[in-house]
């Protein structure tokens, strides 16, 4: 057995979803690992993690309209406004979602599902560069 | 050190919420573990994973109402309509729960606490066959 | 390779945020690792985790009000109601959030972003011991 980390960076534009599932499994396939567990972390509070269906790409823009009626964009809910008004909002997207992911390692692939995807959820407007730390263990 | 992996099937019939704790236990006990880390992950994005009190069963019934007003079946919120009107709320309500739970193994056995039961979350009516994989790494 | 695991016990006194990103690092400082996977997992149902902010408190001060408004603690609204007002509030509020994080140790480090801190979420008003069990996949 055997351990390996990797870094990703994800250029943002923008609020909304960023699929990565494509970075993520060439990075593994390159390991040529039968069984393990792969972990995929977010360095940051304000964008976060969320396996989601990646065959209808609305089902990734209705999520974050859902989001946006969730957690409102007004500031005169919030102490933290400094950072502007989609900093705070930015912050609870994020505890709502995920900022870890560990998806195992059966049969010489990574275990998603037929239309899982992975993506990172952008929650500010300005364009942000976002990293993204792999950890293998592989047998 | 080894790994092993297995898959859990579980069907269900109609939303709400199915504990398969002992089914996760006894796959770990009948690897006699001292010391490891068991990974269940849940190969769909229309039904989720949550750990939850398991001692009195109005508490996954609350959580379900709550995710039902929380994430309303109103077609005329999502553009993602075609797979009926209990999928996007579906995909979003597994968003909001987990894909993925790891759970330390302390002293020869899981370290759940007392009340804490592992449950499948099913967003949808009709009957489901769902597949949850599981990782172990174990001394 | 090797694990190793660990308990930590937090008094809290009081609904909000915990954090212990501190004793976290200095348990894994001690072990000496390069390469490893950190698991922080939470025995308890009405209590979480999250990563979150740790440079400007009015953040989780924020989070902590959210969380109130969008799990409100009236009990007409639930069945669950005989451990008083806070408690199936506490459930939901944990099925929100996180049971359990896992951290990739990357360079000898924790690989934590440069404002991420583990807090432990409590949700309950009266004082509680609550009990986090780490475990660590090591080099």
């Amino acid at each position: 057995m055997r351990q390996a980390t990797h870094q990703i960076f994800i250029a943002t534009h923008g609020k909304g979803f960023y699929e990565f599932t494509r970075e993520v499994e060439a990075w593994v396939d390159a390991q040529h690992v039968q069984t393990g567990l792969l972990t995929v972390f977010c360095q940051h509070t304000s964008a976060s993690l969320v396996i989601q269906e990646n065959a209808d790409p609305d089902v990734v823009a209705d999520l974050a309209d859902f989001m946006t009626r969730l957690v409102p964009e007004d500031t005169g809910l919030y102490r933290h406004t400094a950072e502007g008004p989609d900093d705070m909002t930015s912050h609870i997207r994020s505890a709502l979602t995920q900022t870890q992911l560990s998806i195992p390692i059966h049969q010489g692939r990574l275990a998603l599902g037929t239309w899982q995807g992975v993506y990172l959820f952008e929650h500010r407007e300005r364009p942000h560069r976002r990293t993204i730390v792999l950890h293998l263990l592989a047998d």
